[in-house]
């Protein structure tokens, strides 16, 4: 079949992948739209050793016949952590951090940029009619900014911050503004700054950051300089939630941390069901995040411009 | 009056400095018996900027009639933070984190290591006859130690480590041993591992601590290593409390905390009642800390023994 293959940091796309063979209790799912996420961009760079077709953002249809009665045709959206279903974490009901995981695209499982795909059925969620394919290839990064108000309870009028208006951030800030908490961004892009006018979120600049003075502050830049705005904005016992990986270690001022009794609380996929509930009531619509797309031939300049500073979703198109 | 009085990282003993001439609201008190904590140390080595009389930790007596119907000769402790009671942090029911506080011995108040000092009233704690002296000059580490529960539900059977077995992690330790949760902690010296074990609480050393495991882990030995120790060793969605604070800036991988959504609680002072009762019940005794006792005048010898690798709590006597 036709994928984007990596190896070596090269991303090539070849036509002469054997098709997946799904495991007992998996499904064949045809893939008709990917996106492009941050974590595809870095695995590009090396930062995490993976051999094999990227993607993990995706919206599908079931391929063959599959276990639970999934019928041909039906559309899909799939959670992209593969869990063993027996050791602690997945007895505890922590199923997305299984220690013998998988992960659609990114460890150990071939991900979406690719014609065809296998999941576990218990990975599958269903797309309602409403939910046309742009809205749905949004699914996965959705739940991961909703993973947030699973973690932390964010009350109207809180006074809100997200660091960084990248393709997380918005989605962030999205499902943020639904709270009618206090919400303002730090964005950089003319481009990220349009996008949040348009529906209406307060836009700041560093400069406007208040110091010592917010409720929530959420961590969606990925630098260090976004931590310390971030840290620095939040009143006594705030909470700052960590979304983006660092490259490398971090560098902060935890003797504030402790003085301050600021929590912090690292957070990164969340759940499907809730994220496709927003998108088929039309709470939240990505659709404008979208930049870019591309066959699946063309993915690598489908990357390159992915890469590129202030621009948002890209997305492949796989038939 | 006889006081201890810091000054450019020196330390004095002094006999003519004037009384504390109480403010509005405030009592005047006589102190009994003050103790030394890693603070005070910290201040000496010149890691805050303080200039007066340091000491925090003390039980005393009001020395003169006092508003609120304190009468003179009543036992109390102190809680250190001084509110103004108007700012935004007060109103919002955190005292502690008042903007415009002082802090009784480390910021803008001479502290306890003099014949008298002066609190609110409102910071005062009566001290019930069955708690002895040298009990109760640990209420305010205790009320650090039991912030911990305050901030973090510890269960029964819950996984639990400490890192750190000094002054203030034997307390933190005696306090989770109270829940019931299946407690071990990192300790270093001879004198912190005998402590620990008089009270059946499990010692680990570095090698025995479990990768990817426990429920909560709390950093009170103030070192990197011991923090990545502390980290390392919780499972996926564990809790970290940051209980110490760390000169400088600390390095870490923030990565890991994203991924395995641990929370990182920062961790300060704590509620006097709960840690009266504690003493009280006798639930907790934290005499055996005791290493010396000193009179005023030999303030610096006291210090000087407390600096030492493996000392827990030295007493200054007043009178």
């Amino acid at each position: 079949m036709r994928a984007l293959w990596l190896e070596d940091q090269q991303l090539s796309f070849r036509e002469d992948l054997p098709f997946p063979s799904p495991g007992p209790g998996e499904a064949l799912v045809k893939v008709r739209l990917a996106g492009i996420c941050a974590t595809d961009l870095e695995m590009v760079r090396g930062y995490y050793p993976f051999r094999g077709v990227p993607g993990h953002e995706f919206v599908g249809e079931i391929a063959a016949p599959a276990p639970d009665g999934w019928q041909v045709g039906q559309r899909v959206v799939g959670e992209i952590n593969a869990a063993c279903g027996i050791c602690r974490e997945c007895r505890s009901g922590r199923p997305r951090h299984c220690e013998q995981r998988t992960v659609l695209g990114i460890k150990g499982r071939n991900g979406a940029f690719a014609e065809y795909l296998s999941l576990p059925v218990e990975n599958l969620h269903r797309v309602s009619e409403e939910v046309p394919d742009e809205m749905a290839v949004f699914t996965e990064p959705l739940a991961a900014a909703l993973e947030v108000l699973e973690q932390v309870a964010v009350l109207p009028g809180d006074r809100a911050l997200v660091v960084g208006a990248g393709r997380l951030g918005q989605l962030i800030a999205s499902v943020l503004a639904l709270t009618g908490c206090d919400l303002h961004v730090l964005a950089r892009s003319l481009r990220q700054i349009e996008l949040l006018q348009q529906r209406g979120i307060s836009v700041w600049n560093p400069e406007q950051v208040p110091e010592r003075s917010l409720d929530l502050a959420v961590e969606a830049s990925g630098s260090p300089v976004g931590f310390e705005i971030a840290r620095r904005s939040l009143r006594p016992r705030g909470t700052l939630v960590l979304k983006s990986t660092y490259a490398g270690d971090l560098t902060a001022n935890f003797s504030a941390v402790v003085v301050d009794e600021i929590t912090l609380v690292g957070s990164r996929c969340g759940p499907f069901p809730p994220a496709l509930d927003l998108l088929k009531k039309g709470l939240v619509d990505p659709r404008p995040m979208i930049d870019g797309r591309y066959p699946l031939e063309e993915g690598s300049q489908a990357f390159e411009l992915s890469a590129r500073r202030g621009i948002l979703k890209v997305l492949l198109t796989m038939h």
